[in-house]
């Protein structure tokens, strides 16, 4: 089975450290390509970063569904094109902030995420109630520390994050940590040992998630809203989309 | 003062229809400017349409920052691109959807939304959620006509949005419709008479408010998750965008 | 247009002010109003004071119907009487708490709101769950000022204000405030030179929400609930009311 | 044990048979004391009739207080002035319809109302929701009969609230009915027969839940936002409740 | 009327002091048996100590059958098994949880709970919300106390939960505080006039509850999904519920 | 990896069905242990029957710790015992009910549940409720058969579940269908080819998220609600439960 684990922001280093990460948690028989598009952010730490990764984030399902993938994963906590990307494809498509999500409420009550940069944390909060995990999470926490920081050792960002972890697990009465950043990928068992208290990590839940539907044979379902969208012109640097 | 009326798609015929419905509610003082970008699906009946033409609104917000723009106003029912584009203005902007949910519940305790395809009811009802709004929408009904029927005389749109107003009116236990399409901008008072309740129209609806915001001097809020996105590099198709 | 500004209190230093506030936002062709009724409390602090003080709301919807009305604003932030002055109005009735509300979304992501004493919080929770903008509100905050103390420069009323709404603004994660008290009509535009983010306040608000309305040809629905109360007797110092 | 129950209409007819089925359930040292206020609506069936009688019913509870009263039940479906009334009263009071609805979640998983006209069911609607009980109400159910046709045997109005029920029964998978108005106080039992599952009464329900409380010791409590309203001047017709 | 008080853990003496309690509050007409399971765990604690309680109760509401019990009293905050007993049930079935809140919102716009162990206040909190209080409760807290502490009067639990229960009526902006535990029932007028605020007990609370709805001839629904449960057979330990 | 799939009904021929059903889905390195208690009722029916069938879970959750399970599924769609059985276990235990309603979400915007008897239709109405899926369900019907028809080729319960299916599929606006029974899990397929959208069913769904959380070496949280219960003396039938 193909599973395309797509990073929505355009880090090469970032998409292979996400990579790796999936690889060492996917079965025998799972294939991961580990992508990115060729346009957009380096990082995605906004409101209109997301906006503009999720066309890259498309492009990469569109290509994938070409190439037989069997399965996607949108390697950005904000989930970034979601619905787009299940229009467009046959089969499941999972996002690392719903991933994680699902996973953390069946090991624990409560749980709290902790993400980046504080002006994101809404954009977490809006994908908890959207999905209906507001009241399984305590509180969504930023360690202030930008996405890219992830990707220089010597900034500091894990003693941050591990601190923040720690306040989450002291003052929030929630049995598990969300790391809210598809960047954190290699960081999850190695703060998992410093607090203590389970911490779920998006990109290795979400490539779970996808194997598990597709193992159940549960594509994304072309019967209402999720169908493949209506063939139409589309104009100016889009019109490659035209059918 | 100068209001900036995008319409998300790039169907020229209904951008120049949406500027005249605008134009018919503006103030005396207020300039209205109707556009749609370049680039972009035709209509917009899907997620996939909407994550495109959410580019599209980007664009037109920048063009408008630096065009002098006071106030936006987004002019399709899923409110496309909205966080994006309040991140990238100082002024206010205002979603249709939201401004006819906003109107709506002003001047009846529920309201039903008539719109177009079924498979778009899915995002007002997510929209309706997201706002709050959830309480006061007694149903999300669907006259199952394309969007670009509407440019159609012919079409027999009219007759089929005025049979489901009438369902509504007569089922549903509401005080008001709200019109779920751009491009039903100059239908509203026709079926206002045809129906005999209110109707709230969110071209016309989101003028008055983003008006009202911006004669009241309230712009964007540039503290916290809605300031300004920070500068960064963008690659590819999207390079102009680095700063 | 004439917009009738009900201050439902009977101070009439307060009315003066509220129509001052309501006069400086006006459009020019916008004929403010501002009136109280003769009998009630002189401020209004409690459930009880709310009760009371929807009569005279009501007696001052029914005055400006005989005296041509176009619409009407109800200047008390618990939006006393609102849904009894809409069955009573044709055109359109708007309470400051929700037109401060609608518009802060607009905005902003979040907000929380100050307003007075203490004992007054749960009114504006009981509102913002009632319309449905518990999610946007981080918290409901205090000043602990009594009401007329807004009338007295010498209280030290407007120090306080601005030190909760700093508060709110460093510790609620919010991108505006809602001032929450229609004696704070004269203060929104100081306080938000003061505290660097948007100022939201509703006397301002509801006058501009108002005239939208009225120019948008949106009257409150008269099919359903908000219909014309059913003609019968009233008994006592009611009694004027039969019909 | 004294329990003031308060009819907030002012037709002494139905004050009569309110009082006749509140003693019919009293305990033995319970003396019932039904009233209704002098000025007021002869029945209930709007907005603005509810923010009448909320004068009536405050005026009623001030004087239960001079009297003596250990507890209030305010006997209209619409729990009008519930919040003021339990300002001004010590001992604790109890509105038909949260009465109701309590006594109905502790019998059935889910419940249905029935009640008088159908501009009235926004009211029970607002109320579900005010008090939590949105999930456990199916449905709200109108009779369409005006509220005094309960006052007339040859009305036929007892057929269509049985039929009613017997729709709500079976179509809306409840497993108790709600009778939605003061009036309807002498029917439950015979309705309860008629459609062979439980009716819950308000004014019933309301007189055994005061007892209770005061059984408790469980008066309203005088701290915070329920403490007693602050002495101040009213004016014109309300200038006797100045303090 | 008999009304059976059943306590669902096998600590004898906590079982008499909840009589007690129960008796106290009683009306004259009212016979208080109160009972335990003969197998059980001493103390209930944790979802499991739950989930064993569960089949004592069901134990007792069957031999409460048998015995002519008018109603019934599940008296563990947790109310284990309620719906279960109330499928077994003809009689109503009242837990001292619910009681407590359905009182304390009667007599409080918001109250605090103040329960034994932290890991028990999710319970709380979960039956807060599957009841409709979550809008009601401000906060659960724990005294960290053992329940079986509240047996011995040298634990000190008494001076810890007065001090929680101070904290919650100066933090939470509460009117009321609910005792979180069966066991607390003979504390709550001593803490009440120690933290001079309403506090609400549980068993005390569902015995007047559970006495109001016999008067008003309200049994548990046997219309629906508590119909008695269908005949069928068990098998091992549990071969006698076998029909 | 050792997953113990506890059917907690006692009918053997379920246990087999059940266990064929995992076994079909599970992974090469899976070993599928298929049991059920030897103590409970032969079906699950009732708010009763569920609470009887905890203990069962319970127990072979205790018996699964001892004999080296990684993981467990607990196979009715009630999920009985679910909180129970994690305070018990070390690693992850997963309820079919949620898991269904978790993989449903990821592939469609919303599904409808069909389930066997009516009466049950709330359990699966409170599950959507405390797990946060009410917003993604549209609506939970029963085919009204009981339980161990579908042990019965010639009962006509596969028709009667696939008319449902087909009434969900065109009157509810879903793009899937949950199977809502334990006993289902041989009929998924079958169902899916014949009413062409996607079907979920709980065992095979569970199996693939518990191997997941295995996978992610994430087992329930120790920290908080969910630890180990409290070592504590039980009496009677429960006696063995001491520590």
């Amino acid at each position: 089975m193909q599973i395309r684990v797509i990073n929505p922001n355009t880090t090469a280093a970032m998409t292979a450290k996400i990579g790796r990460a999936a690889q060492a948690v996917a079965a025998p028989g799972t294939q991961i390509v580990a992508v990115n598009p060729a346009s957009g952010p380096v990082s995605i730490e906004s409101h209109f970063d997301e906006a503009v990764s999720a066309i890259g984030v498309a492009d990469e399902v569109r290509r994938g569904e070409a190439e037989g993938a069997d399965g996607y994963v949108i390697a950005c906590f904000g989930d970034p094109g979601l619905l787009a990307a299940r229009e467009l494809a046959r089969g499941p498509v999972v996002g690392i902030a719903e991933a994680a999500f699902h996973m953390a409420t069946m090991i624990a009550t409560h749980f709290s995420v902790v993400t980046t940069l504080g002006r994101t944390c809404v954009i977490a909060e809006h994908l908890l109630h959207a999905y209906g995990f507001e009241r399984h999470c305590r509180r969504v926490r930023a360690a202030e520390i930008p996405v890219l920081d992830l990707e220089d050792p010597a900034s500091g960002a894990y003693t941050r994050i591990v601190e923040e972890c720690l306040r989450a697990r002291d003052e929030d009465g929630v049995g598990a940590i969300v790391l809210g950043c598809g960047g954190m990928a290699d960081l999850a068992s190695a703060i998992g040992r410093d607090i203590g208290i389970p911490v779920v990590e998006g990109v290795t839940a979400a490539v779970k998630l996808a194997e598990s539907l597709v193992a159940l044979k549960l594509g994304t379902s072309k019967h209402g809203d999720l169908a493949l969208p209506l063939p139409k012109p589309f104009t100016g640097m889009f019109a490659h989309y035209s059918a």
